[in-house]
């Protein structure tokens, strides 16, 4: 964040109906457009965050496209895989394998269904990351997540997600590696977890072409707590993935496009935010 | 289920830490024992669940090994991914390609905290099958999955898993292909979550190593009401896993040792499931 001034995080999920013009539907096009916006907006970009179902789509050929994406990220660069992985202890730490060391991402994200013991094998790595999914930006994310969950007493119930967020907060006590994913398209829910969970970093997608709206992502996305809060931007990661990617199409030069979008977006997240809401 | 008599469902998930004599703790030493156990155990099972975690732990060559071994697994045997996948709709999109065509699974598991609209490109598709995570096995399940939500009235709450079960019930009335998963290790909670979705096909992993028993899934696993009723067994699968694999430890005949031993656990789960309770 400190070395590009943004807390722009670059998502890279390559849709084989969405490639540039010239570039193939198949998983050879996919990794030349994942390459393309790779390379053009990475100047612009704090972290790097890969979709992998966007390459295990394409089989063992789209995991093998995806280990030489990861390659050219640079080591200076977090990368982040997009996994929302999440299963009993002993599979759990199959996925930690996959995900920290065969892959060798910095740091994942997982989903809390399962609990705490379920995400140790991959909390307990010192040197790498956990973003819990808590509320997610699709349309039907309320179903679950906004349900209410009762309380020790009467009148305590709250939102699934508001639970969720303050279990996550008691777990950082322990495993400090931990942070969220908040949508961007519920901002009031993302105020409610920030309220809950004042100390974690979080990882905001939705923005763009998702609909979710800005100010509210910098108002309430950066930790109000420390060890978070001493960070730049309060930690905060925010993710945008198809409004740059998009850019690439109806256009002779892509890679220009995607730089320009990539520098728009990353302009909009500088940092300190402070002076962004000021 | 008919063929083989039994409910059993085949599981696969070889730890490079546990493999028999002579074979490398490598991806082909995972291989080479994920074969031999599908080729020694099938004449016993009625599915087969591969545990993509433990593939994918090797990156694209444990990739390359799993659709090898899935060609392996004869087209009349359902072949079920255990990917406990979920994520936004245009994600979830090409998870579901990822699963039931790159991988060509008969069916797959999900995780339900992102809601229906996050599952529906994986129901929509007509000639497969979602199982989808309720009340899982592992020890600290009951962390986010027991719960209380509230209802609609005061003293309507119920545990999170039931109310996931519920909530399927009602969208399995659109989209019929969905079943829940729910582990052996807590059976009064597997109990509820039948009479909470009577109709549903049920998986129930747990038994065996993690310590699950059996009587309470014979008596609740099978659905009560149909369409799900009317299939042998009641549409339940009963997952054994490590039960199998660990028969063909310290022995100079793994492959007669894991025959016998699903052999075994096939007996136990043999169908009509009235009979074994008789």
């Amino acid at each position: 964040m400190q070395a590009v001034g943004s807390c722009l995080c670059l998502g890279i999920d390559p849709d084989p109906q969405s490639l540039p013009r010239g570039m193939p539907a198949d998983v050879r096009g996919v990794e030349r457009f994942a390459r393309l916006i790779l390379e053009a907006a990475l100047p612009y970009s704090a972290a790097v965050k890969l979709n992998l179902a966007f390459f295990e789509a394409w089989g063992s050929s789209g995991v093998a496209a995806l280990e030489r994406l990861r390659a050219d990220v640079p080591a200076d660069v977090p990368f982040i895989a997009d996994a929302k992985r999440g299963d009993i202890p002993s599979t759990a730490a199959r996925q930690a394998v996959a995900l920290f060391d065969a892959l060798g991402a910095d740091a994942a994200t997982a989903n809390p269904y399962l609990g705490l013991d379920a995400l140790l094998p991959l909390l307990e790595r010192p040197d790498r990351f956990v973003y819990l999914v808590c509320r997610t930006s699709n349309a039907g994310a309320a179903e679950i997540q906004d349900m209410t969950v009762e309380g020790d007493q009467p009148g305590d119930g709250e939102p699934l997600h508001v639970r969720v967020a303050r279990r996550a907060a008691s777990w950082a006590a322990e495993h400090p590696r931990l942070g969220l994913v908040a949508g961007a398209t519920a901002p009031s829910q993302l105020a409610a977890i920030r309220s809950a969970a004042p100390a974690l970093p979080m990882l905001v997608p939705g923005l763009g072409a998702q609909g979710g709206v800005l100010q509210p992502v910098l108002e309430h996305g950066p930790a109000q707590a420390p060890p978070a809060a001493d960070l730049p931007a309060g930690g905060l990661l925010v993710n945008v993935s198809r409004s740059i990617a998009a850019a690439a199409l109806d256009t002779d030069e892509p890679g220009q496009e995607i730089a320009a979008a990539a520098r728009d977006w990353s302009g909009r997240l500088r940092i300190p935010i402070g002076q962004v809401l000021g």
